[in-house]
C-alpha cells in the first residue's frame, strides 16, 4: 500500500493571506458573505477581495485580479461563473509561478462535472489542469470550501463565524449537510467544531488525504464524515484503519438504497457503491458507521467530550422506568454491551445512600434511585460506580422531581464523576427527560464535558458506538 | 371476541368535581404541586383537598376525608402510603353507596405489586378489591393519572398546565416517558396534546379500554401508547384492529431484548412478551410501532396534523443534495414507499418555474430547485406538485439561502400547500436544516398544520409510516 502524504493541505488551515475571487459588495449576496465571514474569523485580517469592477468592499482594498494583490496569498476562493474559474486558474498558475503562493484553492463555484454534461466535465477538466499542473491544491469545485474555528480560516458563505470551538473536525461531500451540523453545534451548544471541509466534486483533495492530515492535528478528536461515495475506496479503507487507530473516525455514508445512489450521483457525480461491501470495510478498518443523522451527530460529539469505555458493562442509574427499558432494549440489542455485574459490597454500599424502596440491581447493572431522590444521592452513588473496576460505562436518566434544583444536581452529578482521577474516568452519558425544565443542568453538564441527551434510545446507540470503537482499539494496539 | 365495553371512562375525563387525597400545602412537594396543577387547570373550580391535618391549602378548603365533601366528585386522586390507600379505599365504597359518585379513581400512590413483594401484592389487592366491588373505575396504582387538556383535568403532579392542545392522545405504562412526550410538546410546540394516561400497575383501567373509549372521542385524532407489556395482548390486538379503521394508533412497545424485558418487569411488574410475535400481530392490526423515541413522537404528532397520503409516490422537494440523499435512501429502504414518476407535461410546467440549472427528475421523482431558489419558486412549484395525481405526497427539505427570509419562505410554502381543496390535500413534510436560522419560518409552518423537522431522515421515516397505515385503512374501509 502506498503512503499518502498530505501535501500542502496545510495551506487551506494555516494561510498567510486569503485572496476572495468574486467578492460582492451587496449585503445577503452569497459572494458578500464569504467576505464578510472570511473578514470576522480571520485572526490576522489579511483577507483581499477580488473584483475589477469595484475599487474597496467593506473597508478592504478590492484588487482587479489575483496576480496584483501585493501581499502573500496561501489561499484562494473562486467564487465565479465555471468558464471565469478556467480564465483565473491561469492567474493562479502565473502567481504560483511569479510569487510562489497560491498553494490551495477552494472552488465554490457549481456548473462542473456535477451537471452531467460534457461542457461541466470540460469545464472542470481545463481548471483542474491548469490549477494542479503548478502544485497548487483543490477543494471542490461545486463545495463550500473550508472553515478553521482555531486558525481563524472561512471561506463559505453559510457557517457563521461564531460556530463554538471543539474537537470534531468535519468533512463533507454535502455542504448542506456539514453547514447543518455546524448550525446545530453553534444553536445547540453540544458540539465544538475544530476544521469543517466541504469537498463538493471532490476533484483533487479527497477524504483520504484529509483522513490522513487530520490523525495529525493535534486539535482534532474526533473526524466526521459525510459520504455520498468514492472513487477510491479501497485507499480510503486502507489509510482509515491506520487514523482509527489514533482517533475515532465516525461516518454517516449515503446510498444505503439504489435509489439512495441515484440521488448521490446526482449531487457529487460521485458513484455510492455496495452498501453491504461499505459496512463490512467501515466495521474492519474501525470506523464507526452512524445509523441515523442523529447517530452521528451525537456519536461525534461524544466521542470528542468523553474517554472511552474499557469494556462493555454498563451501569443504567436511573429515576425513570419506561425510558430505561427503552434504553436498556437499544443498548443490548446489537449483543456488543451488556449491563454490569453489581459485587455484593457494591449493592451494600449503594444501599447506605438510596432509599429502602428504591431498586438496586434488579436487574442486575440496574438502579432505580425512585423520585425519593436527593440531590446528593446522586454524587454519593455516582462516586461508587466511577471507582468500580466492573463497570465500563454508565448512562444516567432522568426527569428530576420538583424539589430538585437544576444548578445542584448538576453539581452533585459532576462531583460524582469528578471523584475519580482523569486515567480512571469511564464515559457517563445523562439522559435529561425534561425538555427545558432541565436546561441550565444540561447546559452545565455539557460545559464540564458531559454529554447530555433528550431520547434514552440515542444514549444507548452512541454507547454502543463507543463500545465498538473501543474494542477495535484494543485489538489493534 | 367480547365487545369490551368502557364503563365509566368519561368520568376520568369530565369530572364534576375531583378530590385529592394526601394534598399538601407544602409548595414543591408532589402533593402540593397535584392540587396546584389540577386548580390551575380546572375550568371550574371544583377541586377539593383532602388531608384531616389542614382546614386550607392555597383558599381551597380542605376537607378531613372523603365522606366530608358536600358536592359531587366524580373523580379521586389517592396519593397517600399504600397503607393509607387500602383505608381510604372504604371511604370511596361508602361514599360510592350513599352518595353515588366517586366513579373514577386514580391511584397515584407506589409500593403495591411493583415491588415484588408479598406485602405488595396483599395491599394492591385489597385495595383493588375494595374500590371495584363498588363499580368504580381505577387508573394505577403506580401512576401519574390523567390530563384532559380540553376539559380542564389535571392529577399529575408532572404535566404542567399550559401544555398546548392537539390531537394527541397518549396511554403510557411509564409515567416519565408521557410526561417527557408532554414537555416536549409544550417547549417545542410540535405536538398538541388531547388526553394524557398514565396506566401504571394497569390493575383495572388498560390499553383495551381506553384503545375503544378514544376511538369514539372526536377531538382524539391519534392515539399515542407507550407499552412496557401487557396481559390480555389478543384482547388489546383484536380491539387495537377495530380502532386503526377509524384513526392511527402509534405504539412504542419496550421490552424488544430480554434484558430490556427485565427492566420492564420491575418497572411495572408486565410481562414484556414475545418481540417478534407483538411486531407481527401489531402489523396485522394496522398499529404503527415506533422505532425510536423520535419515530414514535414525530409519527404521533404528523399523523394529528396532516392527511394521509393516497398511496406511495413520493416527491423529493429539496435545495441540499446530501440530505437529500439521506432522506430518500431512508423513504425506499423498506420497500413501502417509492419515488413518484414525473410526466412530460409536469416537466415541462416545472421547467418554466425554476433556472436552468435545477434538476428536474434526475432520479424520476426528485427536484433540486439549487441555491438560485427564490420565495415565489416555492409556492409555483408546490402548486404543481399538490395538483398532480401521480404524486401522492412531498418532502421538501432546505436551508434557505440568506437572501430569502423566513416569513416569506413559510408563506410560499403555505400558498403552494393550499393551493388545492382540502379533499386533494397530500402530506407535505418539510426538513428545516438550518437550526435556529429558520426557527420562525419552522413556527408559522407548524401553526398552520405542516410538521417540520431537523433530520432528513426523521421525516422520512414518518412518511413511511403515514403510507403503511394508509395502505391499512384502503385494505381495510
Amino acid at each position: 500500500m502506498a503512503e499518502v502524504v498530505a501535501t500542502n493541505i496545510d495551506k487551506f488551515f494555516q494561510p498567510r493571506g486569503i485572496a476572495i475571487v468574486g467578492a460582492s459588495a451587496t449585503p445577503g449576496k452569497p459572494n458578500n458573505q464569504i467576505l464578510e465571514f472570511a473578514k470576522q474569523m480571520s485572526l490576522h485580517g489579511n483577507v483581499y477581495p477580488v473584483n475589477p469592477k469595484l475599487d474597496e468592499i467593506s473597508g478592504l482594498t478590492c484588487y482587479p485580479d489575483l496576480l496584483s494583490i501585493p501581499a502573500p496569498i496561501d489561499l484562494i476562493v473562486l467564487s465565479v461563473s465555471p468558464r471565469n474559474c478556467v480564465r483565473v486558474a491561469y492567474d493562479i498558475k502565473k502567481r504560483r509561478e511569479e510569487k510562489g503562493d497560491a498553494g490551495a484553492v477552494t472552488v465554490v463555484a457549481a456548473g462542473f462535472r456535477e451537471m452531467g454534461t460534457e461542457e461541466g466535465e470540460n469545464l472542470q477538466q481545463e481548471m483542474m489542469a491548469t490549477i494542479t499542473e503548478c502544485g497548487a491544491r483543490i477543494i471542490g469545485p461545486n463545495c463550500q470550501g473550508v472553515v478553521d474555528a482555531y486558525n481563524g480560516v472561512n471561506t463559505t458563505f453559510s457557517v457563521p463565524p461564531n460556530t463554538p470551538k471543539g474537537g470534531v473536525s468535519i468533512v463533507s461531500q454535502s455542504g448542506a449537510f456539514a453547514t447543518s451540523f455546524l448550525r446545530w453545534a453553534r444553536d445547540q451548544k453540544l458540539v465544538g467544531i475544530n476544521k469543517f471541509v466541504s469537498l463538493g466534486n471532490m476533484a483533487d483533495v479527497d477524504f483520504t488525504e484529509l483522513l490522513t492530515y487530520m490523525a495529525d492535528d493535534e486539535k482534532t478528536k474526533v473526524i466526521a464524515m459525510y459520504m455520498d461515495g468514492i472513487n477510491d475506496a479501497r485507499s480510503m479503507i486502507d489509510v482509515a484503519a491506520k487514523v482509527t487507530r489514533k482517533k475515532p473516525v465516525v461516518v454517516i455514508k449515503a446510498g444505503k438504497t439504489s435509489m439512495g445512489t441515484n440521488v448521490a450521483h446526482s449531487h457529487t457525480a460521485s458513484i455510492a457503491g455496495n452498501n453491504d461491501i461499505y459496512n463490512g470495510a467501515f466495521r474492519q478498518a474501525g470506523v464507526i458507521r452512524a445509523q441515523s443523522v442523529a447517530d452521528f451527530y451525537h456519536t461525534a460529539r461524544t466521542f470528542d467530550k468523553q474517554p472511552l469505555p474499557k469494556g462493555n458493562r454498563i451501569c443504567i442509574l436511573t429515576v425513570v422506568g419506561g425510558p430505561s427499558t427503552i434504553c436498556v432494549d437499544e443498548l443490548v440489542l446489537t449483543g456488543e454491551a451488556t449491563l454490569a455485574h453489581f459485587s455484593e459490597p457494591l449493592k451494600k454500599e449503594l444501599a447506605k445512600y438510596l432509599v429502602p424502596s428504591a431498586n438496586i440491581g434488579h436487574p442486575d447493572g440496574y438502579i432505580d434511585m425512585t423520585a425519593s431522590v436527593t440531590e446528593k444521592m446522586h454524587a454519593d452513588v455516582l462516586k461508587l460506580l466511577m471507582q468500580d473496576d466492573d463497570i465500563d460505562g454508565i448512562i444516567f436518566m432522568t426527569t428530576p422531581p420538583g424539589f430538585i434544583k437544576d444548578e445542584g444536581l448538576a453539581e452533585a452529578i459532576l462531583e460524582g464523576y469528578n471523584s475519580v482521577p482523569q486515567a480512571k474516568k469511564k464515559p457517563l452519558l445523562s439522559v435529561m427527560l425534561a425538555g427545558n425544565a432541565v436546561a441550565k443542568c444540561r447546559t452545565i453538564l455539557e460545559e464540564n464535558g458531559l454529554p447530555t441527551f433528550e431520547y434514552p434510545d440515542d444514549a444507548a446507540r452512541v454507547m454502543v458506538n463507543m463500545i465498538r470503537y473501543s474494542a477495535y482499539r484494543r485489538q489493534n494496539s
